[in-house]
């Protein structure tokens, strides 16, 4: 753990040769009836029969995923939902993950300044140091929202540096409204996105951050669904890993997303979330592999790194 | 709790006679040491005994502020740094606050889009309704991220609608470095925050959103430390509760911060944590009542109070 984030992204990337990674957004009622049906795990509105099931499905999709991805995003609200129980089992969720070598990117998006951003840095990066919690480990890497400034993004860098870990930092969303506060745009033309990405870039390039990889840890999260943005973002910014959510179910192509990885195929993480883990209720997997879901989510990522690295061979 | 979010903040400032609320802030290390030498309480790196240290000293210190101020903020970060068992006594504290009379805010500063937000806002909003958490309660309202413009501000203010709650979306942060992001400034001369108050002004509006208080279930998170930004702010969104950070440990005076209220002290929580809660720190009050800290906490509500009262009569 001690070494540089970037560089065991790099080193990820390359194992598995892809940029892609699995997405844990899990929704009780859309789990397979394989894991609902089971006696303990048949009650969406208990608390302890749905993080059971939750923490099941999760864990059995990464055992399928782990092999063939460098990194899964795990998203803390679907597990908030279920409070104090929900996030005991997002923290378990992530030794799994690291038991299997997947790198971990806990999708938190905090953000706050002063003494309330260090806290939740510490919460979110620090692998805690605390009787009663000696095997718990935090992410990897964690997703921030820059509203607040270079004050608001700072704190968790600094913790990020001391724990060989990373974050990325909200620059542009792949959500319909974000281009009316993410697009504003000043007198001279730059848009606040491009401006909240100038913040990142000084923090992100500063010479201790980088690792031998030639990267940061210091990452952006920007949609795949906007490619115009893309390229521009790429070439300046050629020091940082982007985070690129909206491939897949969100709408963005292959050719939109691999714009972001540098021509070694390293650079960016395209997440693909409900594409992957729901593959058995799409019918085009559920005609060939029936009920058994497993085999269903496996034939997704096999497709989606075809798609993927058909998409880089174009590029380049 | 059917009743209208901005309804019950009008009754609790008029009855209590004051906009101050207490923010809960808990730092194990500046815990008064009649709370961190009992016996199952003094260790600092022990899950179990720092987060029932919090939780008295939060308990406590509500029981002191409860008759004298209309609501507290609890936030989250303090409590994220002990993982689910934090989490676990941040729910306990809103039970405690309810039982108190006290509105209780959230401080959480989630934010995100479609499915994601909708999950943090039932997480954090929605009083659950689950087999195992019968008798918690979710605080009163939260606070957001509005980065993501109306689709991640949207998901918060339809769940607080249906649960009578509310919603403070950060528009103007107390840091010194929210200028470069929040003023950044279009070419005609509108700000970023601006135009972020504009779309909250938008959701906060809907005729179905203001209750007989003629008050919104939808606010507004604006830095005391801004002064020059309150006046415009209050009156263009005359709906609207403003909640204000930055009263007393970070600089903004009683007289900055009452801007945000109307003639009759409506329209405006300003919050103190640091100077409050710690206030038996302060050599002002130690010189006075010795370790007793519980006093030192009375005084410096009652202070607080009385000096946002003058600053409301110059103002008027």
């Amino acid at each position: 753990m001690a070494s540089h984030f970037a560089d065991r992204l790099c080193d990820a990337v390359k194992t598995k040769k892809t940029s892609l990674i699995v997405g844990l957004d899990p929704i009780y009622s859309r789990l397979p009836p394989a894991i609902t049906s089971h006696r303990q795990m048949n009650d969406e509105f208990d608390v302890a029969a749905a993080v059971d099931a939750i923490f099941d499905f999760c864990t059995q999709t990464m055992r399928i995923v782990g092999p063939m991805v460098p990194a899964v995003k795990i998203n803390i609200a679907f597990f908030e939902k279920y409070l104090w129980d929900g996030i005991e089992a997002y923290y378990a969720l992530i030794t799994e993950a690291d038991d299997l070598g997947l790198e971990v990117i806990g999708d938190v998006k905090r953000g706050d300044i002063g003494h309330t951003a260090e806290f939740y840095a510490s919460a979110h990066l620090e692998n805690p140091e605390l009787v009663g919690l000696e095997d718990t480990l935090a992410p990897d890497a964690i997703t921030i929202n820059g509203y607040t400034g270079i004050d608001g993004i700072e704190p968790f860098a600094d913790v990020a540096d001391r724990q060989g870990k990373g974050v990325f930092v909200l620059v542009r969303t792949s959500n319909p409204s974000a281009a009316e506060i993410q697009d504003f745009t000043d007198a001279n033309g730059q848009t606040m996105y491009e401006k909240i990405a100038e913040i990142v870039g000084q923090i992100a390039n500063k010479p201790e951050r980088i690792g031998k990889s030639g990267y940061s840890n210091i990452g952006m999260v920007v949609g795949g669904t906007a490619p115009e943005v893309t390229t521009a973002l790429r070439r300046k910014y050629d020091k940082v890993w982007f985070l690129v959510p909206g491939y897949g179910s969100q709408g963005a192509t292959a050719a939109d997303c691999v714009r972001f990885c540098k021509p070694d195929g390293t650079g960016a993480l395209i997440n693909a979330s409900r594409s992957i883990i729901y593959a058995y209720e799409k019918p085009q997997y559920k005609s060939q592999f029936g009920d058994d879901w497993k085999r269903c989510i496996e034939q997704a990522v096999i497709d989606a790194k075809v798609d993927l690295a058909s998409a880089m061979q174009t590029l380049i």
